[in-house]
Parts: structure tokens; C-alpha cells; sequence
């Protein structure tokens, strides 16, 4: 039970329908950050990175939404999706989504954590200074997110299969456009 | 030196320059959180609230400039905010002040160490939903900002006198309409 009395909506969605307010600005930094077009890393790759720190952070909710999305733009299905998130040194993942998801995890422990060895790696797998703000701007922003949704003590369907069913739709919906209460 | 390259500002101020279209959101974010008027929490609380999540963050920009406008709207010096990041309990802010700094701390280090007592004690020193919400997005926002900072490597001016004296314009121009280059 959540730890506050939020509209009966699972994970993220409470806290946002009872806020309104902030849920504006936590959704603009969402789009901007996951969706816009203008940007080098894919849907896919950005949700990926999100996931991967949601499962840094066990945060069942957000790991299943983000993980489904990357799994939908992808084309990823949810084991090789689990596979990035255990190891994704082994995945057939790029080189250099390797190198930002490991600036990624530097990230998720604290800013301090990151290191020139991991930019300049990055660097050489051909990452842009964009990419690597980008990067370290998802990874900050879920260890945002995660901490909303479980210090609040939220609650999250637990079949994983209902994330994947609707990854497609909330890919089309995206962040701003989406009702809350669907 | 920054990871990448900034334009030349302190902190935030670099990677806001630098990208705009987030800077938006998460200045919109901090104004509503740590700003609007319709909130019990002082402005002041708010911002010790920040304080606190950033020294537990470890982060020097981030502890200086919102400590300073905590010291601005609380009346306290340099001195009483740093007594309240190194032992709150034993400084003369609210018990309800203190129960919400207790929730902060909880949810720097992730979310799930938010306990049901933490929330009792807060309801027991007068504490609504809506600012037990307030402190736990506060301080999930704070993780961001934090590791956005450091994460990025960027500078920040060592004396911590120039944040102090910075302060009162700080409070004046808040987080939407400000000159990123002033």
C-alpha cells in the first residue's frame, strides 16, 4: 500500500495524477530526454539506458515500462532485454552503448563515480559529447524517477507480460499526450 | 575539467547552457518544488530540504547553492545550515522538519528505505500527504540534479562566501526566468 493516499493507478501514475503540478515537468524532461527525434541515440537505445538504471536502482515498475519500450523499439523480447540488464558486456549490444551504459551505472552509484577512462572509452567508440550528456542525464533523471515510485511505496502489476502488451501503445502515446488513468 | 565540452558556467549552469530543451523541464521542476507559494513547506524548508539530499550527495555546488537560500529564507548562517547537514537532530528546526529530513535521507539512498515508521512519525508532528510527497520528489529531484553536476565534471567556484552573497538575488529571480550567464 502506497505510503501516502494517491489515486489507485499503478507505479509512476499515481503520485503524477495527485500531482499534478510536477507531473507536468517530470513528463516535458521524459519526452524530451526518451522520445525527441532529434537525437543520435535511438528510442531504443535512450529507453535502454533508462531500464538498465531502473535495474540498478530494483525498481520493478520502471525497469518493466522502460524495459518493454526498448524491448518494442528494438525488437528486443523481454529475455534479451534481462540479459542486458545482468550483463550487458555480453549482449550483441554496440560497442558503444557499452561504453555509455557503463557511464551509466558510474551514474546510478553517484556523479563522482564516473571517470575520464570511461568518457575517453566512450569517445572512441565513436560517442558525441551530446550522447554522453544525454546519457548521464537519463541515468540521473531515473535515479530520480525510481525514487519516486518506490519512496512512495507505489504498487505494480506483477504479470511482466502487461508491460510488453502495451509497450506499442505507450510508444505511440509518448509522455505528454497520455492519459494517466488508462 | 567538465567530461564534455560546456560552456563556460558554474555547476548546473554549463549543462543547462548546453542543452537547453531539458534545461526547461528541470528548471520548471525546481520552481514548483522548491518555489511555488501554494505549499506548506516554507520555501526555506524546501530548500534545506535540498541541502541536506545534496551533502548526502556529496555534491559541493549543488549543497552551496541551495544551503545559501535556505540560510537567505531561514535566517540561519553558513554555520546553522552546515550544523543541520552534519546532525539535524540536534539543531533547533521543527520535530516535523526533522521526521521529513529522516524521509530525505531514506530516499538518497533509494527509495525502498523509506519505512512505514518514518511516515508515522511524520503524520505524528503534523505532517500532510502532500508534504510527506513534497519531501520524498524533493529529494528524488535532488538525486538528479546532484549526479547530473557530477556526473558531468563540471566546476564550481571554492568559496563558499560567493554563494552567500548571492543568495538574496537567487531568491529573487527563482528558477524559470533567470539569466544563465549572469
Amino acid at each position: 500500500m502506497p505510503h501516502i493516499n494517491l489515486p489507485d493507478l499503478p507505479g509512476i501514475r499515481g503520485p503524477m495524477a495527485y500531482r499534478p503540478e510536477t507531473a507536468k515537468p517530470l513528463n516535458e524532461l521524459a519526452e524530451i530526454l526518451l522520445r525527441d527525434d532529434n537525437n543520435t541515440l535511438s528510442r531504443g537505445e535512450r529507453e535502454l539506458i533508462g531500464t538498465y538504471v531502473s535495474s540498478l536502482n530494483d525498481c520493478f515498475f520502471c525497469q518493466n515500462v522502460h524495459g518493454s519500450l526498448a524491448g518494442h523499439y528494438l525488437d528486443f523480447d523481454i529475455d534479451a532485454i534481462d540479459a542486458v540488464k545482468k550483463d550487458y558486456r555480453s549482449t550483441p549490444i554496440s560497442d558503444k552503448m557499452k561504453t555509455l551504459l557503463s557511464i551509466a551505472a558510474s551514474v546510478q552509484k553517484g556523479g563522482k563515480n564516473v571517470t575520464e577512462t570511461q568518457i575517453e572509452n566512450a569517445r572512441k567508440e565513436g560517442a558525441t559529447d551530446r550522447e554522453i550528456h544525454d546519457t548521464v542525464l537519463i541515468a540521473a533523471a531515473f535515479c530520480m524517477y525510481n525514487r519516486y515510485v518506490d519512496g512512495l511505496a507505489t504498487w505494480a502489476p506483477q504479470d511482466r507480460q502487461f508491460y510488453v502488451n502495451r509497450a506499442s501503445e505507450r510508444a505511440e502515446e509518448g509522455y505528454i499526450d497520455f492519459d494517466l488513468y488508462k
